[in-house]
This record gives C-alpha cells, structure tokens and sequence, in this order.
C-alpha cells in the first residue's frame, strides 16, 4: 500500500504596489505557482479591502494555509496595525485582524518594501549574509535594512534620509531626502528637464543606454545622490552586500549604480570603503509577491 | 552565628577618551566607587598599552571580578578586535585577548561611544525604553543605538552619516558628515570665525549664554544640522528617546538642541515628527566609564 501524499502547504501572498496589486500563491522555497493580478485599488477604504478580498479568493484553495500581505504602510510596531498608507486610503487599520477573522487563517503583514527585502535575503542576492541594506528605486524609494541575521521591522523609511538638508523639498515635506533625489520620479524629472514635458525616466534610461551624454549626466547623478545616502547607512550600520531593486533601479542598473559605488565609498569610513559591494536585486518585481508569502509562513510557523 | 558576608563582585571600567583615560572601580547598579584618572596615552601602541595596564593595576584588587574597556575604534564584529582607532596608535590589536591573560579574568571591550549608549540606556536617560538613538558631541561625533531591546554592537559610526552630500571634508575625506559640522570642532571653527584664531567653542557657548546673537546664531546653526542627521536616523528606526551628550552636546544643552529639535520634527516622517523626543544626556563624563563596567558585567555574566 502506497501512503497517501502529504501536500505541502503553500500560502497567499499579497504586493500591493503603487500601481498594481500583484497576489501569487508561493511555496516554501519562494515559487511562485499561480499569480492573480489586478490594477492597484484606490478610492475608499472599503473599495481597497475588498480588491484584497477579491485577490485571496481569487487563489484560496484547500492547500492555503496562510496569508500574507506586503503593503505600503507604516506598521505599529507589535501590532502590525496599519498607521498610514502611501498612495492608498488606509489609515489606522487593522487588516491583519480583519484578514483573520474573515479566513480563519493565520496572517502575516509587512511593509512591502520590508517583504521585498526579506525575501531578497531569503532567497535572493542577499542569501546567506547576516546583514544587508536594500533600497528599492520606484515612484518613490523604499528599502529594508537585516540586522545580526534579523529583519528589522516596521519601520525602515530609508528613502526619507536627509543627502542634502538644503535641498529640493521632498514628498513628506522634509528636504533633499533620498526619494526626492534618486527614485523613478526624479528620473522623470531630469527626463522633463531635458526632453520635453513628456518624457519620463523610461526614455532617460533609453537615451543613455544608446550613448546619450546628457542622459548618462543625469543618471550619475542620480547615482551620487544615491551613493551618499548609502554611505551613511553603511557607516551606521556596515551591511554587507547593499542591494538595490525597484522598477527604476532595474531599468538604470549600472547607469546609476557606478556612480553610487564611487560616491559611497568615498563617504563610507575604513573599512567599509574598501569592502562595500553594491548589486542588484536578483528577484525583480516578484521580490514584494515572494517576501509577503515569506511572511505568510512566518504566521503559519508563529515566528511572529 | 552571623553568616559572613559576601561581598558582591565589582569590576574596573575604562573609558579611553580623546584627552584622558578615564578609569574606576564600578559596582553592578552603575555607582562608581574608586576613580582613577591619567591623561590619555599616545605615541606608540606599547606606550598606550602600558598605560591602560598601569591603569587596571591601580585599581585591581581582590574583589575585581571583570574588566571592561570602552575605546574610541572600530572593533571587528564577533571577536571585538581592534580594527584601527580615532587618536590612538591602535591598529589591529586584540586587547580583549591580551588583557584576559594579563590579568586572568574576563574582559569585555565596546566602542566607548556604544558603551556610553549602554550606561544611558540601563542606567540614564534612556531607562525603561527599547529603541534609542545617542549621539555624543564631543571632539568629534561618536553615538549608539538601542534596537528591539539590544544595544547594536561593534559599528555604529553616526558622526559619519551625510547631512550635505556637497558640504565642508569630513576628517575621514567624505562630505558634510555630521561630525564636521555638529561637533565641539565645528563649535571652535564657528567660534573662530567670529571671535578670532584664540576663540573655542568653549568662549562660544558662553558668549551665547550671555546674550550674544551672532553666538546663539552660530550654535543654532550647528542645531540645524544635528536636527537633520537626527530626522534622517529617526526615519530609519524611530528611536525614541533621542540622547544627546558628549562635553560639547552637553555645554551647549538647548542653545543646540531647540533648533535640532525644530529641524529634526520637519525632517521626520508622520508619526516621529509628532513623537520625537530629543533629550540631554544624565550621566554626563561618567557615561563611557559606568558603560564600560557594564560591559564588564556583560562578560562576567556570560551574555557576550
């Protein structure tokens, strides 16, 4: 008699990103098996939980034994209570929560940016270090930050850290953060500035990808500014590689990231300076689908 | 019959700083009990070892159970070796392993600056709290972070983050680091400029004390970046409280701190900018030599 097969169990994970909500269900190992994709949901609150709702039963099936959420929040810490949201009107709620009582599931939530890192540590090019920097580079930047072999969690808002304290006036009202100086929407600034009111940060990479001086100009640029600001989280925290993602920061790869390498390791202290390695994100846009399922197993193994 | 008593363990502490080495004997709540006091060695790596066992020595008696040093370098993680060191002929030394056979008891060694932020969370300012964030202001800018309950070892460089990528060369060849322009040497350089080639930041505060404008502008100046540098660091880890001390931080008390407070509140992100506290020190010189018995503590009880 063969003994029946015991199926692994697999979870839901949810990116809910700033133009698209991306649902897959992943295994243990990070495969993703099936994915679900809608526009990202805005107008009300109620209209955004159920667009989440409507992504879980979409996938719900009798193997899914958790639930995970990446969202672009600001999270109580403990809790995991939504403070705010950006780009979505989610303001004090607790999804995970909510998420339990309507699955009887266990649930996991992280900032998606903290999921994308996450799973980049796990199971992407920061595999098998003990501590990483990533910063992802889209409409805005975002990133995560593992400690002594630890995500550090709920609150990593490293594209708010100040590169110029006299510079141009960020989103969240502060000056010359990283976000306003080296994210997908300081591409298309510079794209503005040189091509015209609709060019974007797509036709700058384009343009100095074919050999565009003034392109590349403006991509190392944005580079240095991106340097700087990882030089001084490397002197605060010599993480060891600092991995850059986002869809702006795959598109640039090295248009910006050579220079980032040379400014950072110019403000990066011995010896740090000589022992920096910034790469890029190995897992791309999956990264966020891939760490909130990693979170989802975090639930259903009580990690948390 | 009275049962003998049983003297509780105490341990030597020595907090080498830029102009003296600081040394004591200190009991488990932090008092210190006998102080020992020599102006802070240089020349030769012998020399300065000579004189931090000079040091021990005079203090070393029966009821000595550890030993802790807190000094100014960059210590390699997991074995606490010496990497290289700010004003002394320290390079790629292991006085952890050198002092435990000296003296045949357990040693422990920190970043004086971490070791100080050890004293005002256990015993000072930061009692009671999981996240803060110290920044000494002295010679230079040294400082410490408490995460989720643990003192975040071996690397935490904050005089060293960017606060104007384009700004003034920091000692260590970057740009507009804190360190060159929130220190007790930018308050010289300040005072310098106003007052002539004699003037320090010393005159500094006390012109400022007395009501001399161009002095408070000068030292609200240096608040400003110091309030930058924090915003940027609350926004990576919401630290709270904020612990400013070292001899300059602590002369200049709100002269500096009201205008770091008002720059550090727009520079934050909702819900710091609300919460944000940014307070004085409580241990004052003492800090680094009560941090480094209780990192002493630490190795005698096992926990490192």
């Amino acid at each position: 008699m063969v003994a029946p097969a015991v199926e692994a169990p697999v979870v839901i994970g949810l990116d809910v990103g700033g133009t698209k909500l991306l649902a897959g269900v992943v295994d243990r190992e990070g495969h993703v098996i099936a994915e679900h994709q809608a526009p990202s949901p805005d107008g009300s609150e109620e209209g955004v939980l159920a667009a989440l709702d409507a992504a879980v039963e979409a996938l719900l099936d009798d193997r899914v034994a958790a639930i995970g959420y990446g969202i672009p929040a600001n999270l109580e810490r403990g809790t995991g209570r939504i403070l705010w949201a950006t780009n979505l009107p989610l303001t004090d709620v607790d999804l995970l929560r909510r998420a339990r009582e309507r699955f009887g599931l266990p649930v996991g939530i992280e900032n998606d940016a903290s999921a994308a890192t996450l799973a980049e540590w796990c199971r992407g090019a920061g595999r098998g270090t003990a501590n990483l920097l990533m910063l992802t580079l889209g409409t805005g930047v975002g990133g995560g930050i593992v400690l002594d072999d630890r995500l550090f969690r709920n609150w990593v808002e490293v594209g708010h850290v100040v590169v110029d304290e006299d510079g141009r006036e960020c989103t969240c009202g502060g000056h010359g953060h990283l976000e306003v100086l080296a994210s997908g929407s300081a591409g298309d600034v510079a794209a503005r500035e040189l091509y015209g009111p609709e060019a974007d940060a797509r036709l700058l990479v384009e343009r100095a990808t074919s050999g565009d001086d003034a392109a590349r100009d403006a991509l190392a640029g944005i580079g240095r500014h991106l340097g700087a600001a990882i030089g001084s989280l490397v002197n605060v925290f010599d993480p060891e590689p600092v991995i850059v993602g986002g869809g702006f920061g795959a598109a640039a790869g090295d248009l910006i990231l050579d220079a980032a390498r040379e400014t950072a390791r110019r403000e990066a202290i011995y010896p740090a300076d000589e022992t920096l390695r910034i790469v890029p994100a190995e897992l791309g846009q999956e990264a966020g689908l891939v760490g909130a399922g990693l979170v989802a197993f975090e639930a259903l193994d009580g990690i948390r």
